[in-house]
């Protein structure tokens, strides 16, 4: 660590000894505008950060810390289009996907064209011109992706699900069999469309699961040279899907100034698009957008995805904190906290700076959490009374998601009711004075009030967004995208590159000629050994 | 702490300085029978537990504590009834629910009654005697219930999704109407049977769903007095159902003796007999009972969920892992971690010890994951790379679970591949040969080689089960069940109150009043006040 970024690191550890002595509490009493002065909003989302342990010298020294980084120059470096991805000599240009306006960039172009072949591959299937290989038009899409090419556009989909089309859109992921098999119960080979997604065309999930399913559809009576009417690929490597039987013009491209993780934006939208129209596509695009010209242009201290990732930086650096909760209250949004796991773990995940210098202070944390208020149910018991701190952002819409509007409020209300007992908590005398309502005798009440109190002064954030719908989400994954790479600045690290997943990707080929008995290599451990034996019996 | 305690935590702590030097790649190279030592089977689980930062030494002073904590007695005060849920002054018998044999005691008397009822109601619906409002057979079944009347249930009948009989059970738990709304979407009322899951027939979420599910049947036409055709209630509450419109005879009991994350095991399992019958839901419970008998009576070094106890003790205390990591890589268990959340979480989440004294040690972790290969292309970067130490349970099957049989070697391959990974790394040196490999100049070569080391020596486990069928499925989440019991003795905790989740639900009432405008209280802080206008508006 460089002397500067010791000072200033050695100021925070100061200030958090300060700030670890006043309470959440206290620190509300003692500011009837707390809320006002810790609290932002733009584009359909309010983001509530008054119930963390700060105050202004906490965001003043926190952002001069980011000054320290250059964050702002990192800022317009990612939306200028530079090399921030340094390790693999390219730009990282999902902000590109969702430029609106007059293409100027190579890039914007490049988007522009492939939006067309977009629109043109959405408008013959929902007019219905796109006909399966017994002249019926298709009605079941099913996704074949994995990670990136997987969790953004099932998330999404499942979010909007309010907006949906006449076309079934559905997903298939894993190497395990059952879940192409699961997915093919009840789904009509004669109108079935399969979208193949892979960057590279070589993905061991994505390319079993292709031949599978067309396997699958050659066994239900599709002729070799009617298979083209169900498959369209999404992959830079036309050859190799050409060679799968996929006609050119069902090819949509994809590039490489787009991480896996950000796909979602480009043409890998297409299964997004097909569930919702293009239309309300192009919403979650204007959405984003709008988050991208916030975070460009508004001033540190009231730039959403900028504190948010001042406050993780806070937590993870300085408080000790080594995982943080995604609790959104509503139903349909419980596949987001799975897909911020991605965006979250696989851009922080690292152990190395951008320059290649190892670190030492915490970098990724563990993204994890379910949908409200479900939730409650479940881990929040660790929440209130467990004794690591655990910051959290709980997430609520102010319009309801179906026509049970009352079941809306209570849900809101679950939402305010946790951050505010978290915030709170119970004291021992609290805790006494209740069970002597409950008209428990004096001895009871000493031996069972300590294991009511809840110590309280739990920080969260509270993202408030207008309702759900595709401008919003938009904006929502944006500003989730945007705080990542802040905390990527903030740590020093690549948050674009992934080189840590390929060793098991290797070891897992000559597991898998093991297995199936083709190789018999004594190289490994004797526990991998045995597995193998084992699975292979 | 006491000073027996204190001096074997020191101990421990000082062991651990020893295995820190000792890195899993170097125990391995010692020692070729490794595995053999460090694995244990029963029930048709297989539990690989040598890549871990253990030896001979460390499973003898943890057991050493172990038998401080007096675990043999606690294991068999559990098994016997004793009131162990000292706060509640309660015993905790879920285990008597899967008791195999003649009942002898009042509850196992209570448990045979119950399942004669359960048999009954099954019956009555598979042999289409059960008939709705119009005539008509029930072909769906929708489970209302949150907490452990839900996650249980929903995670074993889509992990035995192959044992479907002919009834579509579905499940609604969150308070959010679009989860109920979503739900009943091309349901059809005449054919649709719910069950209601609450043990106090109060739980907000439950009753708020089942009135509106009652006030859409009743609005799609089915009369009041034949609303008791389409509802099952599982609760103590007998008048509340009654009053509800359910019919006596089919209102089936609950037990104070079991808790919530415990209840798949009791009537609220009815919704899985629905889904695969009630021959398979006594398999489940049978290797439930498999897992309960060793763990009755297995010796502590070769009893499966002591090991796994004592394991996830000696990460938490020791090597500072403040959460683990749960990686089935079977897509039909992608909801175990979910449901190991709660088991794990709910128990351990607290920080007062079972006699009311505050701990100052590590307790409940966070519980995580998702299915596998999916997590290898989503967070596994952070498991390789990041710079936190996250043990890591990998479950596997040794069966495949779909006709496509090379898709399980990949399945498998990938399982053991990533285990292999983590334990080995790759070295500064492997990765410039590597890159050297690919035709790099050395130039570049020297910038990148450090991007792709991985320091590897991370610890997991491997569970194999033979198949995924109800027998070993129930050994499985017993060994899960009788693993966090052990933690709960070794941390001296009480596993089986809640106590931290009241405040949350108590608070969210007052909130409710405010947000649908019917009390103005100005107690709140000025964020939790800001929240409910703007949630109001």
């Amino acid at each position: 660590m460089k002397t500067s970024t010791k000072t200033l690191y050695a100021q925070l550890q100061q200030h958090q000894k300060t700030m670890k002595t006043l309470s959440l509490r206290r620190l509300f009493e003692d500011d009837s505008h707390r809320n006002d002065r810790f609290s932002a909003e733009t584009s359909g989302i309010y983001f509530d950060y008054s119930k963390n342990h700060i105050n202004s010298e906490t965001l003043k020294l926190l952002c001069k810390f980011a000054e320290h980084r250059k964050l702002s120059q990192a800022m317009s470096d990612l939306l200028s289009g530079k090399h921030v991805n340094n390790t693999e000599n390219r730009p990282a240009l999902h902000t590109a996907l969702r430029f609106q306006g007059k293409p100027k960039t190579e890039q914007e172009f490049m988007v522009a064209e492939a939006k067309k072949k977009m629109s043109r591959l959405v408008n013959s299937i929902e007019t219905q011109q796109w006909l399966g290989f017994t002249g019926k038009p298709i009605n079941t899409v099913i996704n074949i992706g994995i990670g990136g090419s997987d969790l953004g556009p099932r998330m999404i989909t499942q979010a909007l699900s309010n907006y949906k089309k006449n076309v079934d859109v559905k997903f298939v992921a894993n190497i395990d069999g059952a879940d192409l098999c699961d997915t093919l119960i009840g789904a009509d080979p004669e109108t079935t469309l399969f979208i193949i997604c892979s960057k590279s065309f070589t993905t061991l999930e994505t390319l079993e699961n292709a031949h599978s399913a067309k396997r699958w559809i050659q066994q239900q009576g599709c002729p070799d040279k009617q298979l083209k009417q169900h498959f369209i690929a999404i992959s830079t490597n036309l050859p190799a899907a050409k060679d799968f039987g996929i006609c050119d013009k069902n090819i949509l491209p994809l590039w490489n100034w787009v991480g896996g993780r950000y796909s979602l934006w480009s043409t890998i939208g297409l299964s997004i698009a097909l569930a919702i129209g293009m239309e309300h596509f192009e919403e979650l695009l204007l959405g984003a957008h709008q988050m991208d010209k916030h975070y460009a242009t508004a001033p540190l201290q009231n730039n959403l995805p900028v504190l948010a990732g001042l406050l993780s930086f806070w937590y993870s650096q300085f408080w000790g904190c080594s995982s943080y909760a995604v609790l959104p209250y509503a139903k349909r949004l419980s596949k987001l906290p799975t897909y911020l796991q991605q965006l979250d773990m696989e851009s922080l995940g690292k152990n190395i700076s951008k320059d290649g210098e190892p670190i030492n202070t915490p970098t990724g944390t563990v993204t994890w959490g379910t949908e409200g208020s479900n939730s409650q149910h479940s881990f929040h018991q660790l929440l209130h009374q467990g004794n690591q701190l655990i910051p959290i952002d709980f997430i609520m819409a102010k319009k309801p998601m179906s026509p049970l509007i009352h079941q809306h409020a209570y849900l809101q209300a679950c939402c305010i009711g946790q951050s505010q007992a978290l915030l709170k908590g119970k004291t021992l005398a609290d805790a006494e004075t209740e069970l002597r309502h409950q008209g428990l005798d004096e001895a009871s009440i000493k031996t069972l009030a300590p294991h009511k109190v809840i110590i309280g002064n739990k920080p969260s954030n509270t993202i408030l967004i207008e309702e759900l719908s595709p401008q919003n989400l938009g904006s929502l994954i944006s500003f989730y995208e945007h705080k990542v790479y802040t905390l990527g600045v903030l740590l020093n690290i690549n948050p674009f590159d992934q080189w840590g997943v390929e060793l098991g990707k290797q070891l897992s080929q000559p597991t898998y000629q093991a297995i199936i008995g083709k190789e018999s290599n004594t190289l490994w451990d004797s526990s991998t050994n045995s597995l193998i034996k084992k699975a292979r019996s």
